[in-house]
């Protein structure tokens, strides 16, 4: 039964479809990249951006120092409702969540960009250096940065400027970016430097969007503290739009150990992924391609592999039929293999952890633990937790989770973390800790998780919260609980010594008491009286410790 | 301080920029798309065919029937576990999950596909026609299938398959289609339909994948239930894998009414689509321009607005300068404009939705309500709400929160819906219901929320859950707390009628006692004291009422 008309045809169907660009896509789902709102936009542009700088410096070999400013240049829009006529006539005002015009500018000491390539890491989505390979950095998309331009392009019309210098001997560029939406191509111009205008070595970064700044919450105040602690190599000054300046001077000169490149491990590989890998592979055999083509897999290993799937050694990889690939994923199952390399991993360390949490909080107990490195889907990561409580902690109220990923913080969406559900999926009771059901435990309590991976699953482009893999999971609850045995006991040592003190205060309060009574009934002299107190105490104290 | 030797400079760094397809975008992140687990996978499969086979139906005007049906083709690869040698000798087991390879089957009544789009929509991720319009519909990112297709490829190295017939006269056709990852290319061929195959009207998908059948929580059965009460005019049969089937008859044969496609309203543009309009319009002059490419916007009120921006009428919209843009963006927010039109919506409706309640759920209590529409961000957008209370559901358990978006089932990440924050998010008490501080209600409540919009603001492109916007989160409470007053007024009557009972029992015990007790004290007769106990309970009766 079809009906005519209004209805369209297959045909009028096709005629509709349409290829849609990356950058279009996003433009219009701007909340997927964390600019859904003027707060968060700030606060996302200015990470995409200092996110960016750490992970060149620390790739250089530089220790970093990055200069944040954030100027208001167009009165807020506080007052403006925007003005809609119903359809009935009655009218509505609808508010526009009071945006100003601000320009975000980031600046760093990094290696800098080489010219040809600034129009396309700021004027293209999925393009990038840090995708195709396998090892921790803090940027793994190619997506944030051209991200922050599309949205200042989208907000203010303004294209991005970028300033940048290889080194004292390089010449210093500057770009103005901007990015064709229909291509997702970059709009890129050259601009001019003033012949008096001095340009350090390192890249500077300006984008004016429209956003609020805001100084609490989750505030870019907030994540450069919070970036603070989980990078204590890096100096970061930050002066917002009236003129305050904050800086966080760096408190140690170690970088952290420079993270390598790794191969995929064979487990990682979906079959889909290893039946590519032999299409695109140089290798001439099967078994050099396995040994060539991932980690972990000796002459004697790539043997094993194939006879457990029936395959001669010699095979072409791009011979091989798709039934035969099946055969080779379940070999690749079937064969004990060792663990990924893990030196592509570089966590923040216990000690380092304890030094950011006693910066930022004052407590009265400390405990922090780094887990062995562990695998999902192949891919190596390591947990980190630490935990601070008691002292000036508010005693009341739903512990303090501070989450990080490839030492970035993460202030949103705590909701959809593995960090939150592991919190809240562990037993605190176990540890002398209140806990509702369902929820964080209560007291005098922050609670640090880090996860450091060559690749971490985010749930969203947004990079704000970790999706929750069975592996992820076992392991920060693994973690928490090591930091929450700990907690424990002292919880427990304390409320004994509280215990131990007020036991002992009513000795003191009533022995005297019984002590004149004793000496009524029994006739004794005050001399006898007071031995007798005193021994009563000896015998009383020596009973309770035996409890 | 720059260190040599382990560190990249510059152009090491360059060399390393590469440009990433989307598809292995998606490939890397494929829990983004919902297919994070094998359960879930299963369920994404199902959902992203039925939904384009519900939407194809529906734009022809054909009542749609719909067979999902799910086989076992290989061994619960359930005992199998990965071989992990740690870097120390000590061996540690890594499960599997327990992914079995199903086969996956959605075949409609629909309209069909005309040869040429088969393998683009199928093999090439952001392709389709529901992108670039303004109009409610289950599709909108043109991902969903190509994802499904994607992640079949990934999983068990298999192209989709998939046979289309446009018409009873039409040849129909058959593809294999996979995709080529780097290019997010399809790859397609042809493949034979027997000559005794009999073909109907309509498309089929088969896909083979890694995945996990459950019956019951987030599977595809209560999908398949949801969508049958949200899309009561739709035939679905599922057979799952042990062969049991399933029949949701249809319980309407109206279809919902077409909705139709509006243009953009000028005041969900920002200022660099506004720029980009101009650049691509085929008007002539900026009147023009206005008139012709939003909707609202009449002949008066284009001039309004460009006298409120001091641009004359007559200016071609290419030669606009960016400042003028400016002020041409500033002169739409000051003109007060008419809401967008709302014919591109298809509410489910309050009787519908009750209906649905009904058929599902064995209460005492139905209501529901439908919002007028209102708009975010320039998208018109509808809540509705309905609620089930008292009978046969649980009493002491957190409400139930069924959560639609434009007629599609939310399984999954209810934490991180604008749904679940407005049922926190609404003082239940008011309506004589309990809640936890932060909680959901609790008692024998079902809530259900459907949001209806020509663009949806999903959190993921897994498309799971509803982005908070202010406007939509309002939205979603009004309805809430209309439908909760409802629920209020019944339950304090029912709370009344079972307080009365309880009173009038207390009457009826103790009467007789104290007629006795009377008739001693007073001598009374018999009839006497019938006659005290009577007009006592008279009395005792009016009193209560009174109070």
């Amino acid at each position: 039964m079809i009906r005519k008309g209004k209805y369209a045809t297959a045909e009028e169907m096709a005629a509709a479809q349409r290829e849609i660009s990356v950058a279009e896509f996003f433009a219009k789902n701007r909340h997927l990249l964390g600019f859904d709102n003027p707060a968060k936009a700030v606060l996302t542009t200015v990470r995409e951006a200092v996110d960016n700088s750490l992970d060149a410096c620390e790739e250089a070999g530089i220790l970093p120092e990055i200069h944040v400013e954030i100027r208001n240049v167009a009165a807020r829009k506080e007052g403006q409702q925007l003005l809609l006529e119903g359809a009935n006539g009655n009218k509505k005002q609808r508010g526009f969540g009071g945006a100003d015009r601000l320009i975000v500018s980031v600046q760093d000491n990094g290696p800098g960009i080489v010219k040809e390539q600034i129009p396309k890491i700021f004027g293209k989505l999925l393009y990038g250096s840090k995708f195709h390979r396998l090892r921790m950095s803090r940027g793994q998309q190619g997506i944030g940065i051209s991200a922050a331009a599309l949205y200042s392009q989208l907000t203010t019309g303004q294209q991005a400027t970028i300033t940048s210098r290889t080194g004292g001997r390089a010449k210093p560029h500057r770009f103005r970016v901007g990015i064709d939406l229909a291509k997702n191509a970059p709009e890129a111009r050259d601009a001019e430097i003033g012949e008096k205008e001095e340009v350090a070595q390192g890249t500077k970064v300006v984008l004016e969007i429209e956003g609020r700044y805001q100084k609490h919450g989750k505030s870019v105040d907030e994540y450069l503290k919070e970036t603070a602690v989980a990078n204590p190599h890096s100096k970061i000054v930050f002066k917002d739009p009236d003129g305050n300046e904050t800086v966080h001077e760096r408190a140690s000169k170690e970088l952290p150990p420079p993270a390598k490149e790794i191969k995929p491990h064979p487990y990682g590989v979906e079959l889909g992924v290893l039946i590519n890998m032999m299409r695109d592979t140089g290798s001439r055999t099967v078994k050099g391609f396995l040994q060539t083509d991932f980690s972990r897999v000796s002459p004697d290993k790539a043997a094993q592999i194939l006879k457990h799937a029936g395959i001669s050694e010699g095979y072409h990889p791009k011979t091989i039929a798709r039934d035969q690939a099946d055969r080779l994923y379940e070999g690749i199952q079937q064969t004990r293999l060792m663990a990924p390399p893990t030196d592509c991993l570089a966590p923040i360390g216990e000690a380092q952890l304890v030094a950011g949490l006693k910066k930022e909080f004052d407590a009265e107990f400390y405990t922090s633990t780094t887990r062995p490195p562990d695998v999902y889907r192949g891919n190596p990561f390591q947990i980190e937790a630490a935990l601070a409580f008691g002292g000036k902690l508010p005693a009341e109220e739903p512990a303090q989770v501070l989450r990080f990923a490839n030492r970035v913080p993460l202030l949103y969406q705590a909701g959809a973390c593995a960090i939150s559900k592991a919190v809240v999926g562990t037993s605190w009771r176990n540890y002398n800790l209140q806990q509702p059901k369902g929820s964080p435990p209560i007291g005098p309590l922050v609670l640090v998780v880090h996860m450091a991976s060559v690749w971490v699953p985010f749930t969203s482009e947004a990079k704000e919260a970790i999706a929750s893999y069975d592996e992820i999971l076992k392991e920060i609850k693994l973690a928490l609980q090591e930091c929450g045995r700990r907690v424990g006991t002292h919880v427990n040592k304390s409320r004994r010594a509280a215990d131990e003190a007020r036991k002992r205060g009513y000795i003191d309060m009533y022995l005297p008491h019984i002590g004149i009574a004793l000496q009524q009934i029994l006739k004794l002299s005050d001399a006898e009286r007071n031995k007798t107190c005193t021994d009563l105490k000896a015998i009383l104290e020596k009973t309770r410790k035996a409890d």
